[in-house]
């Protein structure tokens, strides 16, 4: 369900991306951010009009950040008395909260969190494509009317985005455990490099780039994220604690002057293996947790302009479709090993292919 | 320098792997293994003759579990007594503790570790190419003679591999750090998500992927790892465990029913930076770790078989090397977002060539 008439609240890079594709439906649309200029820059991209509508729009768009969005919608409800509100912090509880607090009214509020976003702040980096196939989660209460969750839910698959319903507190655990602790882990394990040894750093692989990629994240506003979710973020972090616990009781025992006990290579090892099974239930790119194994196929190639074009017509030419890519440096060396990830059914055939092309493959 | 005649003692994936690269070289090798279908496997994919030497070889070479080397090293230095002896186990203070214990000749022995591997165990997966551009760590002693040194470092350099000369103790300290707690790390992660709600999991995306890939491999492999570099590992843990009490400690105040203090923030803040800072250090694919930052550029495809190969084409008419690429899937859709990465020079021409080439770039 579509609505014809929408105010968007906070013309930020979130606030204006969604006004773009409201105004590509043909929705009529108002900006309004207490920075003049930032509904301005909106504006002048075709995000809509400067200004608020005389009469209560269908739905009022609160993209404000995480701190203030329960008290705006509450200040802006008082306005617009029969209007629908939704918002898209990336947290549900706080803003939620702070409604009630407000005094604002529950029944005419459906929060939602469209998980997309740009390093690039402002109305500028705003994008209509932003959302394609993005989750947009959207967090209904238990009496919310059917209409007013439709209106959310509409500018949501209108903007191209995969909506998933979860209650708020559901909403705020879920990214916890999926986003908010991973990005914890990710920077204090980084944090261990940071007075490392040159030397000692240079035997890192693979693995250790991709488990601290994310810790190169920013740390301003990651600091406001975990504090607007830090009940549920504790949470996730006190049950890594404990295992954390276990797994170095015992390799201290382990590694103590008594010698240590068989018991505690258990104890590591079914740690190890809660972390296949967890792993197990992250879903790959296709959204499928129950996903095809794919198989590698590893093929060297010059680092040089060219040679990946060369190899990706080769697989073409051989009918494959290639799900995944890594590319694995040489150290330090212009020689580079591709990665190709193909269904396990067309390892064989692409090997052939690449084979006959002339291109070495590496175990 | 090479030596002429090696004998290769364990002739699983690395033992032949080292020696395949040997024979490459015109030495004489003798293989030798507990297993004697082990050896006849090695000997008949061209990796030496079964059977022990008469006269002691120039190099012997250990390729046997962590666990046993420096006794296995000791036993042989009673045949061979003038032999010089490595070894490519993963962890180096281990076998040298054991070795002294064993009554063992240290001034002969000179440790290594070339960081490469498959799944496949056992001679069959054995490659010539295993140790191309892979680091090898070497660990000569203080007083090791450089001719024994220069074997060790020659068969390393013969393989194609970089040699890294740390001392032992550096070494485990190095994989523990960059290797081992990873693992660690990632694992205790995704064991959060052993028993997760599935639609909670839905919304994890690309950052949960990267911190939790390695928590997939191999839990009794990783078991006798971590156990035998149990002392390095602990180090690393304890740090990361006295960082996360800290962070826990300010999202329980943060949470409180009090309120939050600007401390606690300020605490926050400051892990996440120093995660800043140890990721800039991790080397990148180059191994070079001060690397130029790459753009990105995105690009839409259709999930399809050639689509890939076109659009290598069209990179590398452009005259453009990549530097990396990822595959970003669609939620469910058969649209994939292809993010290339590329210096920053180059990102425009890119994008100008691409979109006259009608790719369609995303944000």
């Amino acid at each position: 369900m579509m609505p014809d008439t929408v105010l968007v609240v906070g013309t930020g890079l979130l606030g204006t991306s969604v006004a773009l594709t409201l105004r590509e439906a043909g929705v009529e649309v108002w900006l309004h951010d207490c920075d003049p200029e930032a509904s301005a820059i909106a504006a002048s991209m075709g995000a809509g009009t400067v200004g608020l509508p005389e009469v209560d729009p269908d739905l009022v768009v609160v993209a404000v950040p995480p701190f203030i969005t329960g008290e705006v919608i509450a200040e802006w409800q008082l306005r617009y008395t029969t209007s629908t509100f939704t918002d898209v912090a990336s947290v549900k509880a706080v803003p939620l909260h702070d409604l009630m607090v407000a005094g604002g009214d529950l029944t005419r509020y459906v929060g939602g969190h469209p998980m997309a976003g740009r390093e690039i702040a402002g109305p500028s980096g705003a994008r209509v494509d932003l959302f394609i196939d993005r989750v947009w989660v959207i967090t209904p209460l238990d009496g919310t009317e059917l209409e007013r969750v439709g209106l959310a839910r509409g500018i949501a698959e209108n903007a191209g985005a995969v909506p998933v319903m979860l209650d708020p507190t559901a909403h705020d655990r879920a990214v916890a455990l999926t986003s908010h602790a991973p990005q914890v882990v990710a920077s204090l394990l980084a944090a261990r490099l940071a007075h490392a040894d040159p030397a000692e750093v240079m035997v890192s692989g693979q693995g250790l780039r991709d488990v601290t990629r994310i810790a190169a994240s920013d740390p301003e506003l990651w600091t406001e994220i975990l504090a607007a979710n830090s009940d549920q973020v504790l949470d996730v972090l006190d049950g890594l604690e404990s295992d954390l616990q276990t797994m170095r009781d015992a390799l201290r025992h382990w590694s103590s002057a008594e010698g240590g006990r068989p018991s505690d290579l258990a104890d590591i090892t079914y740690l190890l293996r809660q972390g296949n099974a967890g792993r197990a239930r992250v879903p790959d790119k296709h959204g499928d947790s129950a996903a095809p194994e794919y198989t590698v196929v590893a093929v060297q190639v010059d680092d040089r302009a060219g040679q990946l074009g060369r190899l990706f017509a080769a697989t073409g030419e051989a009918g494959v479709n290639i799900e995944d890519v890594r590319i694995d440096h040489a150290l330090g060396r212009l020689v580079a090993v591709v990665e190709l990830s193909v269904r396990p059914e067309a390892a064989q055939p692409l090997e052939r292919a690449l084979t006959e092309a002339g291109w070495k493959l590496r175990s």
